[in-house]
């Protein structure tokens, strides 16, 4: 009965990308752990760039800089 | 001075609901392990169902397939 | 589904209070949200009072200044 | 590599207090730990009133009584 | 720069299944989101039975009623 | 009343390195949120090092490469 909470920025992240990271994530579990994917659950926050900070800065700034 | 998250699918849960959550969860703390109220914490996080993956799958396949 | 983490600092919570928290916050989610026990999940830290501050000061000061 | 999870209740946080909160985590963990800021993860969660409870209460209910 | 968080029940997990799931989990978020390893981190956090609860019951419970 | 949760890995950080972490950040959320000291948590997490990863390796593969 595995708890996985996958924290990313909020940057367009789609319902196909979020399945593919249900299942890669209980299929990992499963294989490497043995455990049962009824009762693994796998949570996705996506919090926005400017609430994630790295390197002093937040990720809203990053990706302004990177654009130039 | 305990903290309690709470973490949900997005369903529609009322004001109502949450307080419920809130006041029994101290009242919990308080009884068991005599905290004191004034400094327990219960914060409730309520998770899009394309983020809540249980069985390999999201909340909103399961509850599609619920519905037939 | 619920996923509930409660966290308390390590004072020797008995395994009977942990129970009681367990069944305690279950019944509450059955209760407020109708939700299913069997796929709720309840999990206890017990963080080092050195570890949990408050008030700019750890757990442990406070209970050393209170004991006088 | 320190991740910093910072919640506190959604009521109007700025970006400026934000990028603020960012800078002033970083540098205390590069002061007191010699932690690189190149990997250090700092992450602000911002919880509805209703969601953030207290005393028994939510604080919108505080808020609410504290206008009277 | 995701941050992903597995926590499971302390049950004997082995130095060589973390550096497994660490690398699954990484791979995994390069595959589906294109995240880079080198800022993407894995943190495993391994609950002692009795803190971990389902169905009303600390898995510790759970695992004395399975051995019968 | 800010909730803010510090997670480093396991290597040694001494009662004062951690008193100063939980004054510098409840001293951080006054000056920057105007927070009360009084109900500003700080809770640090120490994490083994086998159980943090990083760019697919564990921090405890990590140090020994840095060792040589």
């Amino acid at each position: 009965m595995p708890y996985v909470n996958i924290r990313v920025t909020k940057e367009g992240v789609s319902a196909e990308q979020k399945q593919a990271l249900i299942e890669g994530t209980t299929d990992l579990l499963m294989r490497v752990l043995n455990k049962d994917p009824a009762t693994t659950f796998v949570i996705i926050d996506e919090v926005e760039t400017d609430n994630w900070g790295v390197n002093r800065e937040s990720v809203t700034s990053r990706r302004r800089e990177a654009r130039g």
